[in-house]
C-alpha cells in the first residue's frame, strides 16, 4: 500500500491502530488574534495521537469502532499512461453483527464492516473504485461528489458481478458513498454506506482526526421503518463502554456524517464544549460555532474543537431517545504529553 | 396579460410551454476568479431554454409538472391613480387528481392545480391578490412576506365569497402562500399552497429557472397524519418518468420549497453535483455549497448549479422512504446548442 | 437580590411583571446605512416595554407565560476572596400543572415551574448553581456551555440531596440547562429544562427582550414517545388567548429554544415579517434573514425583528400539527408611545 504524503497523515494507515506517537508538521493557518486567544490549539505545530487500545471486540463487525474512528483508506497509487490513479477496492458482503447481548443483525456492507472503510483522496486525484459484489443481492456504489452520470452508481450490480467507478475527486469536502439499489433506505439501513473524504490540495492544519458515522438499525427488519438501535461507527453504545482517548488542548477534527434512515434528522451535541463548523467540509474557514447542529440524512460536516480540561465528556444526538438507544459516546480527555 | 420586462423573462409565460429558444441578456455578476474557474457557467451571457415536450398528461391536475416547473404567473399590471398594481387572481377549488394508477385523491387547491401558480413580482411592487373561494369549504390565503396584519390571510373566507389581499412586495426572496384555515396541516396537505417569488430590483444573473415544490399526500385521509405519497410539483414520480430537459454548462436556478406536512423535515439532494445556496432567496450571493440541504416545512431556498457532463441525474430528498414514495426526479442533461 | 447593571436590564427582574416603562440607554451599533433604511428600529436609543397585564392564570405552573417571557434570573452577586460570584438557586420539584380544561399533568421541574427560570449571566462571570433536589426522583443539572467534566451534570443527585455546579460563564450565547438523568427524554419532556443566557461583555443593543421555549408534553405518559400537547413557555395555547403586547417599530429580541423531545425538529415561523438570525446567540452580527428556521432539539438562537404596522401577528412552528396542538401564539403590536 502506498503511503500518502500530505497533511498529518504520513504513515501507513494500517499501522494506526498500534501504539505510537504521530507527529505532524506545522501548517500555516490564518486565524485572527482574537480566535487564537480562545483557541490556543490553533497555534499548535504538532499533533500527538494517544495510544489506542488494541484487541477491542468487533462483535462480528469487521472492525472495532475504536480502530475505525482513526482509520483512513488511502487506496493504492498506480501509474497508468503517465497519470496517477488512486484505486480503492470495495467488496459487497453480508455479515452477521452482534449489536448487543441480545440482538444479532444481518448487515449488508462493504468489506465486511459497518460502516465501510473511510475512503480518502486528495482534491483532483483520479479515483478508481473497483466494486465486486459478493453480497448475495444486487448492490451498487453511489458516491456524493462531482462525476459523470455514467459512474453515478444508480445501476444495480448483480451478485457475483463487478464494476468500476472512475472519476476525478472534486470538490474537496466530506462526502459519502452508499448502495443506491431500491429500496435504498433498506440498503443503507442494513449497513451499505461509508464516508468519502476529499482533502483540499493545501491540506488542513494538523489535528487529531476522527470519523463519526451515525447509523440506525431497524433490527426487527419488519418493514415498519423504525430503528430500534442506533450507533456511532457501527456498534451501539460502544464509545460509552470504551471512551475515545484524546488529548487536552489539542485540535480535534471530527468528520461527522448522519446516515440514519427512517428518522428525518438528528442533531450532534458535544458536552461542555463548542465546535466550529465547516459545512459539508467544503470550506477552509469555519462558518459558525455551536454545540448542537441539526443534520438531515446524508448531511455531513467537519467539526473542530479542543478540551481545556481533562475528564470524560459525552457526545450524542439531542434526540435523546436516539441517544439512549445506542447513539451515545464519550471522549476520555487526558493531559497532552509535552 | 402584460409582459414583464425584467431579468431573463421577457416573454409571455403562457408561451413557455411551446418549443422555442429564450435568449437572455448579459448581467454583471461579481464573482471572483477562483469561482469562475469552478463555475464556467457564471460567465455565460445567454441562457437557452431546452424545447419542452408538449401534451404531457396532467392526471386531472390542472397542469403537468413539466409545464409547471418553468411557468411563472406575473399577474396583470394595472394603472390606478398614478400607481402600478400587479394583480393576481386565485380561485379556491376542489379537484380530483389521479396520483398514480391506483390512487385518486380529492385535492383542495388554487386555480384547479397542485401546487397553485407560482406568483412572481418584483421587489417594491404593489401586489393585489383577488381571492374567490369556490372550494366548497372555508379557505384563505396566507402569504409569507412582509405585510400588515389585516392582509395576513388568517381569516377564513367562506365558500362562495371573495376577498382581496393587497400589500407591497418586500423583501425579495423565495416565499410561499397557503390556506391558513384550521386544521392548517390538512388544508396545506390537500394542496392549497404555492410559491411566491419576489425578484430583487436589480434582477439576478441569467439562468434556466425552475420551480420545485415538495408536497406530501395523506391519501387515505384518515387523520393518522402520515403521508403515503409524495411529489415534486404535484404528481408522484412524474420527473422519473419524464426527466426535465436542461442544458449542460448552463446555470440552473432552482426555486425549491418544502411544503410536506406531517414529516418534520426533509433534505434536498442533487446527484453527482453541488449547488450554491441562497438562503430563503434573500441574498444576492451564495452563502455556502453542498449537495444535501435540510429543510423544515415551509423552508425554501434558491439553489444554483450546472452540469459539466450530459446524462441523467437524479434529485430527491435523502429521507429515502420519502424519495421512494414519489418524491424523486431526474434531469436529462443535453449538450447546449452553441 | 443584587441589581445587574449592564445592557437594558437595570432593574430588579422581580419588578418586571409590574406596570412600568423601562428606558434603556443608547448602545453603539455598527450597522451599515442600507440596513438602517430597512430597519429603522436599529437607530433607536430607547426601548419601552409595554405594560404587562397582572394576575394572569398560572394553571398550577409557578409562573404565567406572560410573566415568564420577560423575566430573567440574574442570581445573587457574592464577594468571595476578592472575587465576584453569581449564585443561582435551583430546586428540583414535582408539580401538577393544568395544561388545558381537560388535561392535568405531573411535571418534574426546577423551582416549581416549566420551563425553569431563565438564568442570565455575563461572559466571564464566575457562576455557581446550587441545586437542591426535592423532586422525588434522582435528577441533575446539565448545562450547555464550556466547563470542566466534573460539573457537567451527568451524575444523578438523589432526592433530598444537593450539589453545586461552579464554572466560568463562557462563551456568550443562548444556552440551556436540563436534567441529564436517564431516560433523559422523559426528564426533559416532563419539564426539567430552562434557558441559560450568557451576555457578551459589551452587551447587545437595546431591545424588548423575550424568551420563547418550545416544549412538548407526552401527556398520557405511556411510553409511546409521542407528544399530545405542545407549548411556548409551558402552557399550551396561552399566547393565543393572551397575545403578548409589544410595540411597533421597536427592536424585539427573541431568545428561542427548542426543547421538544420525541419530534426530531421543528421550525419557528413568524407571520408577516422576517427575523435576523444570530446562530446559538454566539455572534454579534446577524448571519442571515428568514421567516422560517429549522431547529433540532436543544438548538436555540437569537432572532431580531420589529413590526412596521400594529395588529395581531401569529408565530408558531410550521409543523402545523404541532402548532395546532398548542405551540402557537400571537404578538399584539401596538403603536409605540413617543
Amino acid at each position: 500500500m502506498s503511503l500518502p504524503k500530505w497533511g498529518n497523515h504520513r504513515e501507513n494507515p494500517a499501522k494506526w491502530s498500534r501504539r505510537r506517537f504521530l507527529q505532524a508538521g506545522v501548517a500555516g493557518v490564518g486565524i485572527a488574534g482574537a480566535t487564537l486567544a480562545l483557541h490556543p490549539w490553533r497555534a499548535q505545530s504538532k499533533v500527538i495521537i494517544p495510544p489506542i487500545p488494541e484487541g477491542l471486540p468487533t462483535n462480528g463487525n469487521g472492525i472495532s469502532p475504536m480502530q475505525f474512528c482513526r482509520e483512513f483508506d488511502y487506496g493504492t497509487l498506480k501509474q497508468e499512461n503517465g497519470r496517477t490513479v488512486r484505486e480503492f477496492q470495495l467488496i459487497g458482503k453480508s455479515t452477521t453483527v452482534q449489536l448487543n447481548d441480545a440482538v444479532s443483525f444481518v448487515t449488508w456492507n462493504f468489506n465486511g464492516r459497518v460502516p465501510g472503510p473511510t475512503l480518502r483522496a486528495k482534491e483532483g486525484d483520479r479515483v478508481r473504485i473497483v466494486f465486486l459484489n459478493q453480497g448475495g443481492h444486487s448492490h451498487s456504489i453511489h458516491l456524493h461528489g462531482t462525476h459523470p452520470a455514467a459512474v453515478d452508481g444508480v445501476k444495480p450490480v448483480r451478485n457475483g458481478n463487478a464494476t468500476i467507478y472512475e472519476f476525478d475527486a472534486v470538490p474537496y469536502g466530506v462526502h459519502l458513498y452508499h448502495c443506491h439499489v431500491s429500496p435504498i433506505s433498506r440498503h443503507i439501513g442494513k449497513g451499505m454506506h461509508g464516508m468519502f473524504i476529499v482533502d483540499p490540495k493545501q491540506g488542513r492544519p494538523p489535528a487529531d482526526e476522527l470519523v463519526m458515522v451515525m447509523g440506525g438499525y431497524d433490527v426487527n427488519d419488519n418493514g415498519d421503518h423504525k430503528n430500534e438501535l442506533y450507533a456511532f461507527n457501527g456498534l451501539p453504545n460502544y464509545y460509552m463502554k470504551n471512551p475515545i482517548p484524546v488529548y487536552q488542548n489539542q485540535r480535534l477534527r471530527l468528520y461527522v456524517l448522519n446516515l440514519i434512515e427512517y428518522d428525518p434528522a438528528v442533531t450532534f451535541h458535544l458536552h461542555a464544549n463548542f465546535f466550529q463548523v465547516y459545512p459539508t467540509g467544503m470550506t477552509l474557514k469555519p462558518a459558525y460555532e455551536s454545540d448542537v447542529i441539526t443534520m438531515g440524512t446524508a448531511e455531513r460536516h467537519i467539526l473542530e474543537f479542543s478540551y481545556a480540561e481533562p475528564g470524560m465528556y459525552m457526545f450524542h444526538p439531542h434526540q435523546d431517545t436516539i441517544a439512549e438507544s445506542g447513539c451515545m459516546g464519550m471522549f476520555d480527555v487526558m493531559p497532552r504529553p509535552s
